[in-house]
């Protein structure tokens, strides 16, 4: 992979942080976990061991996103030229901070980049955010972990924030309707002839027998109305019920 | 951590289940995951390997969600006794189901929960979920990933729809309940005794004419789960087939 594919990403300038990271592989993992998500910039603050092969193989093809990384000796260095800092943490810290969720923190991100680069900032493994090291942070940012086992492996973490951001982008864009039904819904109008053509199946294929239809076809137009038909679904149904009419008219003839 | 610490999670009935999972890393790496986010209960669909000290590695303290994990040989017998299944997959496939992202199915998945237990699902690493495995699925799930670099990893997946969930229940305020069914929602096992039920009639009304039922009843499947069936719908339909089924007898019995 090459960095023509990198330049293709396009989009705002958002960098992910990584500072102090002890094991390569979640170095890689962090690397494919924002190239899925669309971003391409990693930083790297004194990462114990890089570039080594775990973070190749856990990078998983996003070879170019860590060939690409910028490492730099302090978390300081790394963002000195981002217009917004924003540092996770998995628990309240002595340091006060605005505390975002990860939805706030990717809105304000986005916000943001329109000035200038952002970061997003991990710690260690371990460890965390040191608190020198959130005191370069604008904000604080908390994943909604549960509290007794709050501590989310790294690239996981990160994968959450990127994953955020880019729904924040992609909600900022005007998209094409979610679902790719080809075909239109069905009118009021084609839905009553169906079910009047279902209630007349069921007489065919004596389905009552004796009771009274009005419960089921209430029961039966709840479903079938709650299916959100298209108009070929419904002329699929009307086929269906064709055909069982056809099968009890045969029946009634031979008898 | 002992079972204890497992059963003092609360909340919904809602699973994870890991299909056909090559690295144990991986399952070691989705249990923790999913125990962040409040949840303990993972589904294996035939492991390639496990247990393993990489499953026990990865998921750095969550060991009782791993000692309680069910292991299937199936997926459809993995989720038999689910009210709602959803899978996730990066690709838009032939299979046609409703398509949810994160956030949607996240909902779906809570609400569904009252009435009984889910399963949200995810294939293997490499290959994902195979169609067949998505037919026993009631909507896909897809992250919206960029198109030239779709792959998460398997238990960055799992993060991200087991965070969305937990944000889902945190938002949650009590509800009225909107829909007064009383009647519990059909299972997974039931639906799919009623969709084979419903092949056969369409088979006995003739229905197909030779032509493939394979599209028809894919999106027969789509338009009755869309339907969200409750058991005594089930019932109703399955009245209706066995009374076509029985004009169809009579007909060719005449014949």
């Amino acid at each position: 992979m090459s960095n023509h594919q990198i330049s293709s990403v396009a989009g705002p300038d958002i960098r992910f942080v990584l500072v102090r990271t002890s094991h390569p592989g979640n170095i890689g993992a962090a690397a494919r976990a924002i190239r899925t998500m669309g971003f391409a910039r990693l930083g790297l603050v004194a990462p114990h061991k890089f570039p080594h092969p775990d973070a190749v193989a856990l990078a998983s093809g996003a070879t170019a996103v860590l060939d690409d990384a910028a490492i730099a000796p302090t978390l300081v260095e790394a963002v000195a030229d981002c217009t917004m800092v924003l540092g996770c943490t998995a628990r309240a810290r002595a340091v006060q901070l605005e505390e975002l969720s990860p939805r706030e923190a990717a809105a304000r991100a986005l916000a943001a980049s329109v000035n200038g680069p952002v970061a997003i900032v991990f710690g260690n493994e371990r460890t965390g955010l040191e608190n020198d090291e959130l005191m370069s942070c604008h904000a604080a940012v908390r994943i909604p972990s549960v509290e007794d086992f709050p501590s989310l492996n790294l690239a996981q973490a990160v994968q959450v924030l990127a994953y955020e951001t880019r729904l924040a982008m992609l909600e900022r864009v005007p998209q094409a309707s979610g679902e790719s039904k080809s075909d239109p819904a069905a009118t009021a109008e084609q839905l009553e002839y169906m079910f009047e053509h279902l209630a007349q199946m069921l007489d065919d294929i004596d389905f009552h027998k004796g009771r009274s239809p009005v419960t089921i076809m209430k029961r039966l137009r709840r479903l079938f109305l709650h299916a959100g038909l298209d108009q070929r679904e419904v002329r699929i149904l009307r086929g269906i019920f064709d055909d069982a009419q056809r099968m009890a008219r045969m029946a009634r003839q031979k008898n």
